[in-house]
C-alpha cells in the first residue's frame, strides 16, 4: 500500500473542494491509502507518515497563503531530514485566470523541494487546451468537467509516482 | 509622446494576435507613439529608443522561446545599461490554462529585470475571474471579449506606466 | 521629499541588519525621507504614506516567511488599489549560498505586482562577482563590504527610482 | 546499472567545469554509468537512454541560455511524452551572486517538469552557508573546495534518487 497525503487550507472553500477532488482521483489507483486533511489537523507525523504528498493552496498575491506557509515554518520542520525522496505536487485555486495559480504552485512546490522532495506537474492534457503542467489550477472552484479532472487526474499520477510507476493518463 | 515598443515572437501567430491587441490598447492612449515588432525586425536601437516595453513569447516548456531568449542574449546586450528605469511588462499564449503561460511571463520579466527595467502586471480584473496579475496570459489566440481586453488593458496600463501616470482602468 | 519605506522580518537579526543598510542607503539620497519598521509595527497607513518601498524577509524554504506573508494577506489588503505604480524591491538573508534568497525575493516581488506596483532589481555590480539584480541577497548577517554595499546600493536605486530618476550607482 | 546524463552549454568554460564534477559525483555512486554530452554533440537519443539528468547551463539574465532552451524546445520535443518520471535537477554559473543563477536553475527545472520529470534540489549543507537546495549555483568556476563539492553532491544525490534511494549525503 502506498500512502498519500492531501493537505490543503481553504478559506472560501474552493481549494478544499480541489483537495478533495485530487483525494479522489489518488484514491481510484489501487493500493492507495489517502488522507485529506486540512492545516489545521495536519501534523508533521502526517507528513512523515506519507509516501507522496499533494499541498493545495489559495492563490493568495501569487504565493501560498500565510497559513500553509506558517504549517511549514513551524508544524513541518520537525520532519527536516525525513522528506527526502518523498514525491510532491501542488494544486492552487485563484480569483481568475492570469491570476498567479502557476505563481503559487511553484511556490509550494519550492518549499517541498527545499525539504529534499522529487516534485512534478502533469504533461498530458485533461481537455482541450487545458492542464496542470505545474500542477492543478483553477479559478474559483471545480464545477466543469475539465476542471474536476485536472484536480482527478494530479492524485491519480501522485499515486503512481509514489508506486514508482508513471504512466500516461490523461487525454 | 511617449514612445511604446511591443516586441513579440510568434510560431502559430497566437502571440503575434496578442501582440496586436497590446498594441492597440497602447495606441489609445493619447501622446504615444507605438512600434509593433517581431524580433526578426527589431534591433538594439528600437530598446533604446523606447520609454515602455511589452515583450510577448509562447509559452515554449513554461519559459519564453529560445528565439525571443537569443535576442536578448545577443541582440539586446548592445543597450545593457541604458535600459535602466524603463517600464516593462510581458504576455504569453500557451497550449492550455495550466500550461506555464504564468511561468513564461515571469521568465521574460526576470530578463527585463536583469537590464534594470521597472516592470509590472495588472491588479485589475478585465472580466469576471479573468485577470492579468503579471502580464497577459492566454491559451491559444484572443477570441473571446475578455481575451482582447486583457492583451488591450496591458498596453494601456503600459502606455500610462510610462507617462508616469497609474490610474485604475479594469473592471 | 520622496518617501521610502523599509519593511522587514527578521528571526535572527541577519534581515533586520540588511534593512538597516537598505535604509542607510535610502538616506543617503539628498530629499529623501525614510521609514524603517518590523512588520509587528507597520500598518497599512505606512504602505499608502510611502512613494517607494523595501521588503525584507529571511528565506525561509526559499519563500518569504509566513508573518510577512501575513503582512500582506491581511494587514495590506486595506491598500489593495492604493499602491498603483508605487516603486518596489526586496532583500532576503538566507540560511547559505543557494539557499534560495533569490527565489525568496521573486516571492516578495510577485507580492507586490499583484499590488500593482513597479518592482525592480539591480543589474550594478558591488563587488567582484557580487550583485543584486533581484533584490539583495545574503548568506547570514552583512559584515563584509560588499554585503553591506549591496544592502545600501539597494537602498539608494530605490530613492532614486522613486524620484524618477536612473543614474547608474553601482561599480 | 543506473544511467546517468550530465548535459551542459557553456561559453566561457565555467559551466563546463561545473559539468565534469557534477559527472563525477554521479560516477562515484557505484553501478552507476554517466555521460558527459554538451548541448552540440547531445541527441534526443541521449535523453532517452538517461535515468537521470543534471542539466547545466550559464546564467544569462536569470534565465537558462538560448542555446540550451533551443535544445529543449527543438532537439528535446521528439521524446516528450517518454521522460514522465525520470530523475532531474540542475546547476548554473553566474557572473555573480545574487546574479540569477538560482532563478536560471528554476527556469531549467520548469522546463524539465514540463517533460514529466521529477525533479529536485538539495537540502543538505555542503559547507558552512553554502548549500544547493535548487540546484549547484557558483560565481564564476568551481575552485573552492565547497564548490566543487557542491557540484559532486548533486551528482551524486541524482545518481542515489535515480536509483530510488535517498540518503543524507551532506553534512
Amino acid at each position: 500500500m502506498r500512502r498519500i497525503l492531501v493537505l490543503y487550507d481553504s478559506k472560501t472553500g474552493n481549494t478544499r473542494r480541489m483537495a478533495e477532488h485530487v483525494a479522489a482521483g489518488a484514491g481510484s489507483v489501487p493500493e492507495t491509502e489517502v488522507r485529506l486533511l486540512p492545516i489545521e489537523e495536519a501534523s508533521a507525523d502526517d507528513l512523515a507518515w506519507c509516501d507522496g504528498l499533494a499541498v493545495g493552496s489559495p492563490t493568495n498575491m501569487g504565493v501560498l497563503s500565510w497559513k500553509m506557509k506558517r504549517f511549514w515554518d513551524e508544524t513541518a520542520a520537525a520532519v527536516w531530514g525525513r522528506m527526502d525522496g518523498k514525491i510532491g505536487c501542488a494544486f492552487s485555486s485563484s480569483g481568475g485566470w492570469g491570476g498567479g495559480a502557476e505563481l503559487a504552485c511553484m511556490s509550494l512546490l519550492t518549499i517541498l523541494m527545499n525539504f529534499g522532495m522529487l516534485v512534478f506537474g502533469v504533461r498530458d492534457y485533461v481537455a482541450k487546451q487545458f492542464t496542470l503542467h505545474y500542477g492543478a489550477v483553477l479559478a474559483g472552484e471545480p464545477r466543469a468537467e475539465r476542471e474536476i479532472d485536472s484536480c482527478r487526474c494530479l492524485g491519480m499520477r501522485l499515486a503512481e509516482m509514489a508506486a514508482g510507476r508513471s504512466k500516461n493518463i490523461g487525454s
